[in-house]
């Protein structure tokens, strides 16, 4: 049988843009030989068409005119690698109304503005593949969108962001402190100049509010998602932590709690070292997954870099090509009106174990102390380790770790503790995360 | 928008149709919700209409007549889960041929007539759902056959089989002989009554016949995988491996080798502790996959049991509802005439590493003999541990592990060495497996 020719624009040819068209080329038998389709490149929209790139495009195919593309009525797939969510939005909406099915890595569009482009996609009988927007390589879409589809999903939880991870990895690893693994992972790629999106949680965020969505079929906005990042992360709590046992990621959450709400949260985590997701080092990113029937189910793989992102974004333009990705976005309620709406579980309704560390003064009766504040809070502890160790003006470290508390109780205790004049400074807290285990039967 | 009804039949009201009757009546919300479908139990063909079952079918939906499925015009999919190669061939076929899609989770059946069904499937235009076929709830086929569609795939390793799986780790785990870890595993559910086909290494080729299929888009046989069970595996050889830092698990292993060859082979393996896939235990399953875009990305999830598999038919029915899967199948060459021919790696031709155990003669110039008859055979040896420890026969075990060498180096040195008189019984070979690591950039 004949292939059959499947012809793609692009716009931006930066380092995804690079990687398609790179598999386009390497790996153009191999797609052939598996889908009887020929992908082919027909047009790279780019405004900087001078500098040489890791994989070249002939120069014919490049363009610095959007027109070309949509004018071009050969064109079935339009491919948004620009990023950001201004221009970029204006692409795709652009590239929709002239016909063209979208391709997009651009997970903060789809976060901030996916309900109105999948509005318009549906307007224009067109579909968006957003397999790329989320943890890279691993198909992380279209398993929580097919594949588990026929599941109550009851929990989510994901190493979205690589550029944390390596930096946390770093730290617990070679034991230097924050400022200097943010150093080391810019200087080996792994993080930007400004790596604010990244360390603050809002790229695990944007990740979270799609992946959410699909899994809880609803609506989700940024605000509907707690965020905290790793940028105040101490070394000395990563060691500590290590010590009761658990290893500090910044977890993606997403649960479905007994009263029917959805709890959305970003925030680092401490998590038992003998859980899977512990293992989970350096660049690369794992989602977990709870469904009723399934039972918990991981997915592992690099989480971003060039080929890993372009091999999903090549995925959807050949789902497209097959007509499925078109007939699973037309049937599945994408868009917002369509999709029912959520209660959501605002953080000081949650209940979580935390870990404190406090820099107690090293005398008689701050035991008691700091430790009335807790009970008055109705905070019970589970684990405690006071080494003897004396730190600046005569305090030393003691750390905590609790029971299941609600958020609004040790909110509350926090405030305290930091009026106490037997404490030094403000107590370090950060939530301890019992991933669901799921037992054999 | 009104849900619009799909009337699914389902042939065989076993472990895996309760499981599926179970979803489609206690999920049923959640999938309309998600996927606007309303997927109803038309009709439950099985010959046992009178043993209560843990899930209860309406009375009125049960028959033992195929027909009254094959005849009801408003059925669009048909679920063969009957099991087995004789009677379950004739269902899917008269089921494709009444016009009615096909879910199945018959992993021999597709291993050993894949290829005439899926011509069958093709001829009467519609196609035929196999997610259920491979790992349970992990969506395996999916991942292979569109998620990583844009890859080479250089290996694919997977732990396909939950009750080899149990068996070892608690042999591992527990210190039991083999024996003793069968039983305990049939008393808990976890092995058959007749265990062959799981501990024989073939359940897990049939998953490896498919999966491999998929990721190298060929027609692949029986015959071209090579088979080797647990049965006879030794709780001692677990036990001297694990000093050493391997873990023994029965590895499915699809490669594609430098020269463009497949090699497809089931057999235990020792594999390093470090590996991911060591740490999957029970009656779990795994898949590590290799593509030279997407680098490695791993899949875990619960490989067998009622609700695992029953998630992977309601998975396929709803694809095949929302019109995505038909299109893929369609597109996607199952057929064998279009699927290009392959060429296999024999076995012989296999460079692996290995651990032998040898019961030697415990007296002066013993190294030496079965030292030569290796050093003869090119095997060069990586580790070594003999025990100060007597055996039968005034013998001690000596463990050996060697550096990569060809198979048939190693079956002439076995022969031969079984023939030294300086050595007692046959020796103990078993691969070791070095699944590739995918390191930082």
């Amino acid at each position: 049988m004949k292939p059959r020719t499947v012809k793609i624009g692009m716009v931006g040819y930066g380092t995804v843009g690079t990687g398609v068209a790179r598999i386009l080329v390497e790996n153009a038998d191999e797609i052939t030989a598996r889908t009887g389709l020929k992908l082919e490149l027909a047009c790279v929209v780019d405004k900087d068409m001078e500098t040489p790139r890791e994989f070249q495009i002939p120069r014919v195919l490049l363009t610095d005119k959007l027109e070309t593309l949509l004018n071009n009525p050969d064109i079935e797939v339009g491919l948004e690698l620009v990023g950001g969510t201004t221009i970029a939005k204006d692409i795709q909406i652009q590239m929709l109304k002239a016909g063209k099915h979208v391709v997009t890595a651009n997970k903060a569009l789809l976060a901030e503005h996916g309900p109105h482009l999948y509005q318009a996609a549906l307007k224009a009988g067109r579909c968006i593949g957003f397999e790329a927007s989320c943890c890279g390589g691993i198909p992380i879409v279209s398993i929580l969108r097919s594949g588990l589809a026929a599941n109550r999903i009851s929990g989510l939880y994901g190493i979205f962001n690589g550029t944390c991870n390596y930096i946390l990895t770093n730290m617990a690893g070679s034991g230097i402190p924050f400022a200097e693994a943010l150093k080391e992972a810019q200087s080996r790629g792994f993080a930007e100049t400004d790596p604010t999106l990244d360390i603050s949680g809002t790229d695990t965020a944007h990740k979270l509010a799609i992946l959410g969505g699909l899994a809880y079929h609803c609506r989700i906005d940024m605000d509907d998602i707690y965020i905290e990042g790793i940028e105040n992360i101490d070394l000395a709590d990563i060691r500590s932590a290590l010590e009761m046992g658990y290893v500090l990621k910044l977890l993606a959450i997403g649960e479905k709690t007994a009263d029917g709400r959805i709890s959305l949260r970003v925030h680092p985590s401490f998590i038992s070292q003998h859980t899977p997701l512990a293992r989970v080092d350096g660049p690369f990113n794992a989602v977990s997954v709870f469904g009723n029937a399934v039972g918990n189910t991981m997915y592992y793989g690099r989480g971003a870099g060039m080929m890993a992102t372009a091999s999903a974004v090549v995925a959807d333009i050949i789902d497209i090509a097959t007509g499925s990705n078109p007939r699973l976005f037309e049937t599945m309620p994408m868009a917002t009106e369509t999709r029912h709406p959520a209660q959501f579980k605002p953080i000081e309704d949650i209940d979580s174990r935390f870990y404190l560390r406090i820099m107690a003064k090293d005398e008689a009766g701050v035991f008691a102390r700091y430790g009335q504040t807790l009970g008055k809070h109705r905070i019970s502890i589970r684990g405690a380790i006071q080494h003897e160790w004396t730190g600046p003006d005569n305090t030393v470290p003691v750390v905590i770790t609790t029971h299941p508390t609600p958020q609004k109780n040790m909110t509350a205790a926090l405030t305290e503790l930091e009026q106490l004049n037997v404490i030094h400074g403000k107590p370090v807290c950060i939530r301890i995360v019992d991933i669901p285990e799921d037992k054999e039967q």
